[in-house]
């Protein structure tokens, strides 16, 4: 395991992207340094390790750095191999998984985004619908996945379960904003149970934003526009 | 290895991202039958195997569909493990590589299509820029891979020669649209001659579309509108 002075995580409390990495030590047990960027203040540090996006999260291992959230929880899973394994060792499963990851953060972040950003109540509307089809694909995704078990991972947690569950602090702030319920326990019953399994594990609860926080973190960047919920715009 | 009837690959000719996976079936010997898509005519067999994007490549492998090329190479390095090894076995390095492949992707794709589907010249001449930026920096990236030998993948052919030099034909194609030079012997030495030999490689050469066919294509699409290099549209 190493130790927590040479594996350092360049952050942003926000971004669904920083937790995924977080929950992915966390499950591993292996120590490391969090730090946290500030709004809109990107540090040489960031600007050095990833001067390409100049986006977090930045894993700095051994001073070397990682970028992408879902390279770096690949990295992770091949560098601590001890188990739990984050991706399943089959070509196949993992092919499938490296597919609707992509998927999902090609769809999610984009409406998610716009619900909390768009300004016309038209827009808005638009977006809570097409979130409402994201999740519900990612329902049909869960039984597909789950088998049955508590997880997308099946037993434990695993790429998807972190992938999708880094959304669900936005999910439910947008919920809390519009009013509006995009985890429908009617329509989507096993992604709502997942959720609650998902957010109180012990690898998860300490990383998830609260929901009043990111609220009070949407209104400042509304009222200063020019930012998004995966990059740090430099002021 | 693999008998044919067991590994098919749905493509079509002028795709760069299609070229991918026949690379490197062709650097592991792996027998493989091609079934190329008609112009806007996606196939059954495509909608089916790929319903949420509809696009090609697929790789059918046992009739299980994997899709996206850059995860189609990674299965099939992970699936046959035989060598030449498309990516390397260091967690750090394939991190890396998966970087830069998402950024070359990102920018290259996008910028060398709009230089063939650009009306007006001032876009073109954008586009064209933005290509060369993004040539210059890829000259870069083969400086630091190649480490003074022959390819990104150092004595051999690996991820990133296959994922650069997928783009090739359409660089080509769109320098003789142009009548200008992109690949730029004085200002990249380095990718100049990776280029020649890239191209002159067994595992390559019979799957490089042939510059005038492209233009056909391209001239034949520009008629048409409603297509680009990655997604065959159905009529």
């Amino acid at each position: 395991m190493a130790g927590s002075d040479e594996v350092k995580l360049l952050g942003w409390w926000p971004s669904p992207f920083v937790m995924r990495p977080r929950i992915a030590f966390n499950l591993k047990s292996i120590p490391y340094d969090y730090l946290d960027e500030k709004f809109r203040a990107k540090s040489d540090l960031l600007l050095k390790s990833n001067p390409v996006h100049k986006k977090v999260p930045v894993l700095l291992h051994h001073g070397r750095p990682v970028c992408e959230s879902l390279f770096i929880l690949q990295y992770i899973d091949e560098t601590w191999t001890s188990p739990p394994s984050i991706l399943p060792s089959d070509p196949y499963e993992r092919a499938v998984l490296r597919f609707w990851a992509a998927c999902i953060d090609e769809e999610l972040l984009f409406w998610i985004g716009t619900i909390v950003k768009a300004r016309s109540a038209e827009a808005k509307v638009e977006a809570l619908d097409k979130t409402k089809v994201g999740l519900k694909r990612i329902e049909d995704l869960f039984k597909d996945f789950s088998k049955g078990e508590k997880f997308f991972g099946g037993v434990r947690i695993g790429y998807l379960d972190i992938v999708v569950g880094s959304y669900l602090g936005w999910v439910k702030m947008a919920e809390t904003i519009t009013k509006v319920k995009l985890l429908d326990k009617e329509k989507m019953p096993g992604l709502v149970g997942w959720v609650e399994r998902f957010c109180a594990h012990k690898a998860v609860k300490d990383v998830m934003p609260e929901t009043d926080k990111l609220i009070e973190f949407a209104e400042k960047m509304l009222s200063k526009p020019r930012s998004n919920p995966c990059e740090i715009e430099k002021d």
